[in-house]
Parts: C-alpha cells; sequence; structure tokens
C-alpha cells in the first residue's frame, strides 16, 4: 500500500477543523498502525476537556504539557500521531517529531474551516460572531504560516471526502520515499493522471523520477537553451545517464522569435538522429518557450511520444506546467498552432530560480498573484502582508489553484477562462509594445485595468481595486504604463486572437477568490478602463 | 426520444438468434407503441407451434400465410413488428412494409448465433451436431444476404445488452430521419462519440449532417485536390451554404509526396485568411492524403478544431475514416509526425467511388479483404465467393470491423497493432518499389507472406494461405511482386518506422477472424516468407 517504512512515524498536523483526528484514525486503521491523538493524550493527562485546561491552567501551561508529549511520540516507533493545531509551532517539538518520521500538514480554505467548525462547541480559540470567527481563524493561521508552510507535504482537504484525503496522504508518503521533503501534487488529466513534484535540488534526481513513474531506458531527448544548459544540463545529464537513460541535448535558440515550426522541424531531425520512438520521452528544461517548442514537439513527433516538463522559471512553473498547452506563432499573431499534451511528470526545483533575472521572476510572480485573485485567498494574503515564506511553498499554493481550474476544464471549454485574468488588456499592452513590455508585466497592468473595469461595472468595491494595485506594486511590478495611446491598446484587443466569436471577453475580480468572465461589457467602459492605467 | 413519426411501422427483421422478439417487444415499450411478433401471429393462425407447421405443411404453406401477413402489417400504422427470420426475403414483403415505415436488420455472429440458438429447442432449421448446425447457419446466411444487405439499418447485436441495442436502434431512427437509407455507425473515443454516416448521394447533404451536430454556422474550411474539387466540390459547396456555412476552398497538391509541414503551414494561412476560430470545422473531401494533411491541420490550428471527414476513396472510406491517426512526412520517412485526431463526424458517399480509378478501387479492396481476415468471416466469404453486395454495406462491415478494434485501443497501444496486418511486409515492398506500388497493393502482398509465415510457424494450415491468396487474386490484387530481391525487401523493412523497441512485429491470420501480433519470429522464417511472394 505504501513503501513507508513501518518503523517511522507518521505526524498529523493542521489547523483545527481541518480533520487531523479523523483522517490520522482512518489512516492508522488502514495501515494497521497505533494511532495517537495528542489532544486526547492532554485531555487524560488533565482530566477534563482542553477548553476547561484552557481556562483553568492557561495557554502556557497547557504548551509545555504538549511539548513534553510531543518529545514522548517522537520516541515511540510506527504510530500515527494527530497533533494539535499550534503544537508544531514550537519548533524543538517539530524538528523531533520530524525526525521520527514524516510530518503532514492538513489544509482547508478558511471558510471551509468556519463551517466544520461551526458544529463543533468544544474549541476554545473561537468565541464570537461569525466575522470576529473569521477574523480570528485568519489571524491564526497568519501567525502559524511558517511552521505550517515549512512542512513539505500539505494535503487540502476542501471538500475532499476522508478517503479521498487518505489516497492522497499515501501518495505523500510514496513521495517522501522518492525524495524526502518533495512535495508531491497529483494532476488529473483527460489522458490520464500525473504527478507535479517540486523540491530543491530535485532535478539533480530527475532520472530516477523518471524511472518511477515507468518511463522506459533508453534515448530520451533534452530540449533547452543554451543559457539554461550552461546552468543545469550537467546535473540533468548525469541523473539521467545513471537511472539508465541516454540523453540528447537538443538546443533551441532562446526567445520568442524563435518559437516557429522551421525550428520544430530542427527538433524532430534532433529526436531521430538520437533514435527516439514513441516510448521515448522529451524533456522540456527551461521557460515557456522551451516547454511550448518541446510539448509541441512531443504531441506530433510520431504522433506523440511521452512528455517531462522541468521548468527553469517562476512563471512557467506556476502556469505553464499545468494544463497542457502547448504552442508555436505564426507570423500573423501567438500560439496559432500548438496542441493540448499533458506531461508524464512535471519536476520544479526552486533552486533554480537562483540564477533566473530579476525581472524575470517578478514577471513570473505576477502570475503567482494571478493565481491569489483567482482562487487563493491565503496566498494572495501571504504576498500582500508579508512576502513569499518558502518559494517551494509559494510555487505549491499557486499551481494548486491551477490545477483546480484545469480539471474542471481540460479543453479550455469554459471555467479555464478565468485563467485569462489581465490577459485580454495584457495580451494588448505586451503587443503594442512591441514586447519590449513582458508578459508579466502585460498580466500585472491588465489585473489592475480589470480591477478597474470590475469597478465600473459596480461588480466590486474600490478597496479591491486598491488591494491589487498595492500588492502589484508592493511586488514592484507596473500599475502604469507610459508611451503607448488608449487607442492602441483598444485596437490591438480587437485583434487578440483570444476573442470568442467575435467578442471581447474579459475576467474581472469581484473579490479577492471570486473571479468572473463577462463578454463584451461596452466600449466606452473598457475605454475608461484602459485610461486608468495609462500615464499620459 | 426519438424524431421518428409515430405513425410510421418500426419492422425488426434479421437472422434466427439475432433477438428480434425481445428488442421489439422492449423497443415498442420504450416508444409506447403496440408491438406485433409475427411468428406469434403465424402460430396463432395455424393453432400450432412453427416447427410443427413446418412438419405438418410445409415450408411454402408457412411462408404464403408469412407474405399475407406481412402485407397486413404493411396496412398498420405505428406499430412495432418482428418478423421471422425469413420474412423479408420476398421483395415484395420487403417493399410493402419498407414503404410502411423503417427497416432495420439485427445481426450477429456466426458463433454468437449458435451460442444463442443451443438454448432453444423450437427452431425448425437446426438438426444435427454444432458443425452441421454452423453449416447450416453459414448456408442459410448466404442464401438470404441479399435481403439483409439491402437494408440499410443493421444492428449489431453481438455482445450487447437488450438495452443497448435498442439504443442503437433508437440513434438508427434518428439517421432514417436525417437522411432516408443512410447507415450510421457510431463511434465511440476518448474525445467523445462521433458518428460514421454511409449513404448514396450523402455529400450532397453534408451542410445537414454537420448542422444536426451542433457544428456552429460560419466558416468552415474544405480542403481537397483540384481533381477531387472539380468531381464534388459543387456540391459540397452547395450543401454548406444552404446550411448557413461559408465554405473556404483549400486546395493542396495531389500525392504522398506533398505530405508535407511546409504544406501544412499553407492551409494555416488559409484557415486564418477565412477567419476560423476555434469552433469553425476543417473538411477534408478527398483521400488518404486530404485526411491526413486536413486532420493535422485540424488537430494543431489553435490547438485543434472540430473536424470532419468526407473520404472519397475506398481505402480512406474503410481505413482512414476510423481511428483518429494524421500524419506528414519528413525526408526521414512517412507521417514521422502527426496527431491522433478523432473526427466530429465520417461522411461517407459511395456515389464517389464512381470517379475514383479501377486501380485506386482495387487498392481499397485489399484493405477490406484485410478487415475480413481480421474480424469479420461473413466478409471475407462475401469477398471470396460472390463479390460486394452493395457498396454501402460492403464499407459498412469493413468500417465496423476498424472500430471494434480501434475503441478498444484509441491510442495503437496494443490491440490495435492487428490493422497491420499485411503492413509490415507490405510498406517495405511500397519503399523498395519508390511506391510505385501502391499501398494496397502492398498491404495485399503483404498479406500473402503474412499467411506464409504464419503457416511455417505452424500457426494456420495450408488451406487458409490458399484462401487468402485466392481471394487476393480474385480480386485482381498482385500476389507476387517481381523486379526487387528479397535482401531489399529485407533491408527496408529494418528501417520500417513501426518497429517497436528495435524489434520486428508481423501480425499473422491463424485463421479468417482470427490474428495474432508476434515479435521477431526469426530472420530465416521472415526470409522464407518473403521468398514465397518474390518472383525470380
Amino acid at each position: 500500500m505504501t513503501t513507508f517504512p513501518a518503523d517511522r512515524n507518521i505526524i498529523i498536523t493542521g489547523f483545527m477543523g481541518t480533520g487531523k483526528t479523523t483522517i490520522g484514525r482512518l489512516l492508522a486503521e488502514r495501515l494497521g498502525r497505533l494511532f495517537v491523538d495528542m489532544d486526547e493524550a492532554i485531555e487524560a493527562h488533565f482530566g477534563k476537556p482542553i477548553s476547561q485546561v484552557f481556562a483553568d491552567e492557561g495557554e502556557p501551561a497547557f504548551r509545555v504539557v504538549e511539548a513534553q508529549l510531543c518529545q514522548r511520540m517522537a520516541a515511540e516507533k510506527g504510530i500515527v500521531v494527530s497533533t494539535g493545531g499550534g503544537a508544531l509551532v514550537n519548533p524543538a517539538s517539530r524538528q523531533a517529531l520530524a525526525e521520527s518520521g514524516v510530518l503532514l500538514c492538513l489544509t482547508a480554505s478558511v471558510d471551509e474551516i468556519l463551517a466544520r467548525l461551526e458544529s463543533m462547541t468544544d474549541r476554545p480559540l473561537l468565541p464570537g460572531d461569525v466575522d470576529e470567527k473569521r477574523a480570528r481563524i485568519r489571524a491564526l493561521l497568519h501567525a502559524r504560516r511558517q511552521a505550517y508552510a515549512a512542512i513539505s507535504h500539505q494535503i487540502d482537504t476542501t471538500a475532499r471526502t476522508p478517503e479521498q484525503i487518505v489516497e492522497r496522504i499515501l501518495h505523500s508518503l510514496d513521495a517522501e520515499m522518492e525524495a524526502p521533503g518533495m512535495t508531491l501534487l497529483p494532476v488529473s488529466s483527460p489522458s490520464g493522471s500525473y504527478d507535479i513534484c517540486i523540491g530543491g535540488g530535485l532535478l539533480r534526481q530527475i532520472g530516477s523520477l523518471l524511472r518511477d513513474r515507468g518511463l522506459r531506458p533508453g534515448p530520451v531527448a533534452v530540449v533547452t537553451h543554451d543559457a539554461i544548459a550552461e546552468n543545469h544540463y550537467a546535473a540533468v545529464e548525469a541523473s539521467l545517464t545513471a537511472a539508465g537513460y541516454e540523453p540528447a541535448l537538443c538546443p533551441i535558440p532562446d526567445g520568442e522569435q524563435h518559437k516557429r515550426l522551421d525550428v520544430i522541424s530542427t527538433l524532430y531531425d534532433r529526436f531521430l538522429a538520437a533514435g527516439l520512438d514513441r516510448r521515448s520521452a522529451v524533456i522540456a528544461l527551461g521557460g515557456g518557450v522551451a516547454g511550448d517548442m518541446a510539448g509541441f514537439a512531443a504531441a506530433t513527433y510520431l504522433r506523440g511520444v511521452p512528455f517531462v516538463q522541468a521548468p527553469t522559471s517562476l512563471l512557467a512553473m506556476v502556469d505553464a506546467s499545468v494544463g497542457g498547452k502547448t504552442g508555436v506563432d505564426l507570423p500573423q499573431g501567438k500560439n496559432l498552432v500548438g496542441a493540448f499534451k499533458q506531461p508524464q511528470l512535471v519536476v520544479i526545483d526552486p533552486d533554480t530560480l537562483a540564477t533566473l533575472p530579476a525581472d524575470e521572476f517578478r514577471s513570473g510572480l505576477a502570475e503567482v498573484i494571478k493565481h491569489g485573485i483567482i482562487g487563493a485567498p491565503d496566498l494572495f494574503a501571504e504576498l500582500e502582508e508579508y512576502g513569499p515564506t518558502s518559494m517551494a511553498h509559494l510555487i505549491a499554493n499557486a499551481v494548486r489553484v491551477k490545477i483546480a481550474v484545469v480539471e474542471e476544464d481540460p479543453f479550455e471549454q469554459g471555467r479555464r477562462a478565468v485563467l485569462n485574468l489581465g490577459h485580454t488588456f495584457g495580451h494588448a499592452i505586451e503587443q503594442v509594445s512591441g514586447y519590449s513590455i513582458r508578459h508579466g508585466e502585460g498580466v500585472a497592468l491588465g489585473m489592475v485595468a480589470a480591477a478597474k473595469l470590475s469597478l465600473l461595472l459596480g461588480r466590486c468595491d474600490p478597496a479591491l481595486v486598491e488591494r491589487i494595485r498595492a500588492v502589484i506594486e508592493r511586488h514592484d511590478l507596473p500599475v502604469h504604463v507610459a508611451g503607448y495611446s488608449v487607442d492602441q491598446i483598444i485596437a490591438a484587443m480587437a485583434t487578440d486572437k483570444k476573442r470568442s466569436a467575435q467578442t471581447l471577453r474579459f475576467v474581472i475580480p469581484q473579490a479577492i477568490g471570486d473571479v468572473v468572465v463577462i463578454d463584451d461589457p461596452g466600449s466606452a467602459i473598457v475605454r475608461q478602463a484602459v485610461q486608468s492605467i495609462v500615464k499620459k
């Protein structure tokens, strides 16, 4: 059922209301292990309910006993432990338990936590009405975020059954055996499911990650740019070779202007020369351009061969790595040719971001902010108030938003349009600038304009526009554009290929975590929105 | 539930054991119609079981009463009738009932019929042991084949539940309303199901067929060759225009040598110029080359737009129209680039074969014979003993074999390899001839070699090799090749792209309707098989 060693502990933590006890008990049953619920143990110790312990003895006394219990549990072998929600905030407790086994953090949306807690009465930390409770939950989550974020295995429990959650945990235990500390996000797609593996240094293990997923040893193609190859190819090549693969370096010129069919033809030639057959993998190592081109070549070479993504830019990690979109440009426009090609595996190594130019990193942050607005209020708040904690954690949270949207709409027939937040304006701005404005900068500007559009349509209040503008500025992304006229931008929008049946389509935020798609809001109001980001 | 008019009759016929009574009763219930079982009515008339009628009065007396009953039923309105298995062999009965509504013919494999009849005792025509019964069934099926084949709506009941069969019938009733006499074969694919519509003159109705399947009016591309356009484009254009489409003629040069990426690029340009967006359809009008190229362009333009096949060659009708394989060639080999692209609709108009050159028709017959060997003993026997009855019937039977195989293995991972019967040898022969030998001729030669290989491996008896050789010769296809050496052909096989993991793979027949895939039978034995078709 899992390769996780029988003598190592499994420690389940997470905020109140995330189901630690229920899940811990079910998991222990499935694995035939002893289960310890720390809250129960503490109640037994004091001989009264925890709410009463807090009332009678105060939180500090509770925390002391809790920390002692953590050390006792860490000395056990092969048990499943559900900790109290705050137990692992104590660094010594966290370290001791982590050394005894693996830590798993259950998560849920604030509203889901609130709903679950409504039906409970013995929770000591939540007095007050619903708004007070929500505020209290948010404050507590923020206080504990560093402790929770440090745990690699985050299991989202929102809208999942206990059985589904246990399945995810078993998946995470296998991931822990593959590469300790690796975060593993499973993605369902029409052509089967695949894993997104996130972890520092993971590129050095890419060979075994491929092997573990049944990709046949033999020739594999690594499609990359010279600059990326210089930094990372040696590690990738060594890892692939050690795992029995015969990597063939397939360099492509860097830059969107090379995303052309004739360059794809040179890839086919290299694949043939390297002896790739229908079961050989093509690996994209690089940013969005490498992913688009390697993906399209993998989708069409011999009618499709296995495809692996190893994104090295923040933008590619949080955006292009999920969804299966590949494409090349025609003289008439961008991405006019392409295919939906789901990867067999995505390997995200945040260490590669160290060599990423600062402006490319910022450009990627625009997509992270976008994902926060679309579906992750907690991620947005993190960016708003503190900036990122760990990169792996930030990437995982942004990727989760995209996974949820894409799983719902794999072929971009409907809901997936929300991922174009900021893109209708953004693409037009990129285009009038002759692409001197980066994609992420365009999206940042577009999100400000989209928020303004929402305000003009009466779909949000001015505070939302300000929050979005502020978080974008905070991360050194533009909120104004100069040197181009409103007319130019509006004309460029009209030629945007994303128009659906001749209608301009916009995604607008109504709140953080709530965006909607609207068709053709009227040219006067669109003009006003564009005006709001154009500097005279 | 169906648009079929309430006052027209539904007449269900078919061989004994195909479930006429069960299905007729169930269908009548579903539609709230009166049900008449003719056998029951005849038993009531004579006051004894049909077996007794045959014994006491003889078959002629039975047939007279049966014919009278058919005329009475034809005068009714809105009923469901199950006829006796031989009732519609009488042309006057068939005509009268056909005019009163729609005829549906249930079919089943001989073995399935045999198995079903094993559990019955009141069947007058089947004395003797199993082999005698099987021979009797075959003889009767042959005697009735003209009568059965004349019925457009053939519903295969093999391995289907009564509920599934009734669903297929409802589908056929809708087809009858769309285009009277049209045969409709539904195909399941990973990206949804689609219909193959077969019927004389159907190209003149292509516009409404597209409309009925929800393909949006507006621009559509018709990809075709000049010679095909000359014969058929006017009809297609008129039909599309009448249905609200704006057809754009997209001509491509004829011939395999033009199946190149640069020609595909010209199609993208034409699609853009015609204003095709993501919901506009691309229609392939022509043979395999048009289908391959239009299909690949449709698979990749804007990451995929709806695709419609209108094959005009026999080869494309029975082979390329099912399975979703598209492809273009590289200088290094054929079909090295491509995609799996399922059509939304396939329109097969056998009338187009009238303008097909005779050698192309024969080339297509090779694939029909292949499908008979793979999975349709009755089709093979038809080709062996009589030649085709109606083209629509022949095409439908050949297509059914391919549908069954492809539904089982949509991405060519396993079972689908059987469709390559004759292809390992055939491709090599085509190649050494510099493609002066046609694909169908290569496949014909390859099937003879594959039969010989089977014999050498002890997998079949010499009679099977002779039957296959004889049916190929009977249809003016080659069984020997001259002018090339055994060594040349064997060398060409080694470079065949269909080799799987460096192993040569062959499909060999063990019996008609029973083929298996074998890997690397050994070079000596392969050489012997090649020798058997090479004329000194």
